[in-house]
């Protein structure tokens, strides 16, 4: 592994579940608003219903049955179906429009922004999300996130895993795809990414799906660099290139 | 002026001459090369006529007689012919395509980054540049700037002052025209903008063409704001928008 990182020049981050803790965030603000507004919910099985309906929203536009349609656009036709089945009523449309961009507004975990600034020092860090450019740039202006650069999958017209996304990245980087690293959570992720000829970098997350849910913790030989965290990624990033 | 500016959310940036000094850049670097080399060359000359081949390399692009180009392409095939007309012999191609990428490591003027770090206090802070992504996000990391997003012609596939540059950074970043400022040296591209319902920062820079030449530094009272420099601006804004 050692030798081909002293050529990564970018590293491109997946960022829900990556870099911020959706699930912990959508259920804190739901607390919050369930207290103003008196309402009942349980704000955990609300959280994961909505990011339950993510995959298959996206699969409409990665198949073609749907036209290019922003994660905005996507979460608040979710949002509208949860309102519903959540018997959540009484919210003016500012406050369900305000209610959806809570996704701007997902807290990092803990370890991110000091693991991207010492990230920073040595590399280009930069989003490659499926959120769009407007969500990951309110984002980043809300939680600190000190990115070089926000690369969304809107640009490409292609939500990840689809190939266009890591190889547009690369692109527009300027880079070949063996100088970018792509850094996710998610092994399906990076194993399209890798598909692609970009760099691979595994950091767990085990508490992404909430406490009771396990998720797959396991180190990959074929994963340039498997991580604890951010720092840890760091660390052994600045080892391999040393 | 001043209603109208408390609901300015974004401030987008024309950057070469706007926030860096290509010239003197271009001079600086071109002299070390000179030295290091031993080339006797007219830097001043020069920079002044790699800039002069900029406007109609581009205006092939925009008339479509050229299909898209980057500018670091742009500003390739325009070196090229600068090698042999002021006489640069002996560079490997390496030492070219280096030379080629000063435009990557171009200086602010005096007053950007602190002018910038007070404007990210209330605003998104994003470039809206003709140069590519590369080229701005190696720019800002080279130079220190704080922008929280990398906004460039390249994502449209049209050269400013074309509306779609103006339109789509709004559309990027999720809000209406008349929430997003253009701030610009140069009064063409505030009033493309400005034709596309944008609000309009204008910022003088006397010494963008050199010492000897004189630039347009008259207020003008279609334009939003008129300012000496970054922070000039920042305190106009703050104060409109009290």
């Amino acid at each position: 592994m050692t030798q081909s990182l002293r050529t990564v020049r970018a590293l491109v981050f997946d960022v829900f579940g990556t870099v911020v803790d959706w699930r912990g965030s959508l259920i804190a603000e739901g607390r919050r608003l369930g207290r103003a507004k008196r309402l009942h919910v349980d704000w955990e099985a609300f959280a994961d219903a909505w990011r339950a309906g993510y995959r298959p929203a996206m699969a409409r536009v990665r198949s073609g049955a749907l036209g290019w349609t922003s994660i905005d656009d996507l979460h608040r036709t979710i949002l509208d179906t949860l309102l519903t089945r959540f018997g959540i009523e009484g919210l003016t449309e500012a406050e369900i429009d305000h209610l959806n961009r809570v996704w701007h507004r997902l807290k990092p975990w803990p370890d991110a922004r000091a693991g991207l600034r010492r990230l920073k020092k040595d590399c280009i860090i930069t989003t490659l999300s499926n959120g769009n450019v407007a969500l990951l740039t309110n984002m980043a202006k809300h939680a600190g996130l000190p990115w070089d650069c926000i690369l969304s999958a809107e640009l490409f017209h292609h939500y990840k895993p689809d190939p266009e996304t890591y190889l547009g990245a690369a692109r527009l980087l300027g880079l070949a795809p063996e100088e970018v690293m792509m850094v996710a959570a998610h092994k399906d992720d990076l194993r399209a990414a890798r598909a692609c000829g970009l760099r691979t970098g595994f950091v767990v997350r085990p508490l992404e799906y909430g406490p009771g849910v396990r998720v797959d913790r396991r180190p990959e030989k074929d994963f340039d660099v498997n991580a604890r965290d951010f720092n840890d990624l760091a660390t052994k990033l600045a080892r391999a290139r040393r």
